[in-house]
């Protein structure tokens, strides 16, 4: 097919696509003239993973030239495919300094790992930021440690291995490795869409809601008292 | 103390404190003098609080300013504090347009959570992040549907309530609604680093994980193959 019609497929205008192409995201067409290309079923997917990474996923364009550089990659690792994918998703640590709080929350960090027999590289980014969470909530003055993490600990076990499960079942390798930095980005976005579902919920059960009945008085009385 | 001593006891440079203090987003200390203020105590917990917002959740000043104001409005009913937590954290919808799939997704998605049984307002923004999650997967050609967020919602659901019990205990008010605000935010980032960990680990226990023993050659190979 033409440009015209990849972008018509997809709802991806032609700017957008050249740029892409110019950028090496997309591959290039088979040219059947000097200003012709001719693209097919392949550019189409392409596309659509561009546009799954950056708009659900919030990656950058230089993000999904490296996510896309580990899908094209054959012999890649299928462990580091995930590496990969994680580096790239976007929560990495914040807090500006490390501090001597910091790395004794990083050394119980690495021992709740350890007890949990989990096999964690120790240049995980993952693990520093549940050691800042560890920290930042210390120093608003509430008494916790690393049994905070108990709850999520057990359901992140119980789904990952429910996601990796999934993952063998993908054939061949490039759709295997599609799904992993998918189900990576994608999971995510379910899961903590999810947790915040079941936080209204309960919290309406708890707190009862705003009923959105609410006369229009009381808003406005509302509206008035914020600044 | 003076600004130099919170300063000191914060982290935070004083140009930065002066700042949130232009900025509304910090009290003005008691006047001493014309050019000094005394701070206290309240003071050093509202800088941290400022930081874990901006740091660990990755909120702007300006999301961190409507937090502040929900958690200065005593009268704020307890179940809207969520809604601002919520409303505040990073993700929001990304799909460009609307369109036939996606709204079809979102009939769907709202089948779904009726069929839980869960209580949320039909303009809350989790929402269209599901219903998104479903056209993504299908436009790559993925056969999927709500059943897909099965495990996800068991994990939430269970999760959430935990949390909302714990939200109880906090007493007085002031330190409960910051306990929601920071409990979202910083429970959320927990749960994303133990999930991307336990993923690590399932890997690695099923694909083998690159050993760190890899020889340098062979690294070195690696590197040149990626552009």
């Amino acid at each position: 097919m033409r440009i015209s019609e990849l972008a018509k497929q997809t709802g991806i205008s032609i700017p957008t696509i050249k740029y892409y192409l110019r950028e090496g995201l997309l591959p290039r067409g088979d040219a059947r003239a000097p200003n012709q290309a001719d693209y097919g079923a392949e550019h189409v997917h392409r596309l659509r993973l561009i546009r799954a990474l950056t708009e659900v996923g919030g990656l950058s364009l230089a993000a999904v030239r490296e996510v896309l550089d580990a899908l094209d990659t054959p012999d890649l690792p299928m462990h580091e495919v995930f590496g990969v994918a994680h580096a790239r998703l976007r929560r990495s640590s914040r807090l500006a300094t490390s501090s001597p709080e910091l790395e004794e929350a990083l050394v119980e960090v690495d021992e709740y790992l350890k007890r949990l027999r989990w096999r964690i590289e120790p240049t995980s980014p993952p693990r520093r930021d549940l050691a800042e969470a560890l920290v930042v909530l210390r120093r608003l003055g509430h008494d916790v440690d690393t049994s905070l993490f108990d709850p999520y600990a057990e359901v992140a076990d119980r789904v990952a291995e429910r996601e990796l499960e999934q993952v063998q079942r993908y054939t061949p390798r490039e759709r295997r490795v599609e799904a992993v930095v998918l189900g990576t980005i994608v999971n995510e976005v379910v899961l903590s869409a999810l947790r915040r579902l079941a936080q209204e919920h309960h919290s309406a059960r708890r707190f009862g809601r705003r009923s959105r009945s609410t006369s229009p008085r009381e808003q406005a009385k509302r509206a008035r008292r914020r600044p």
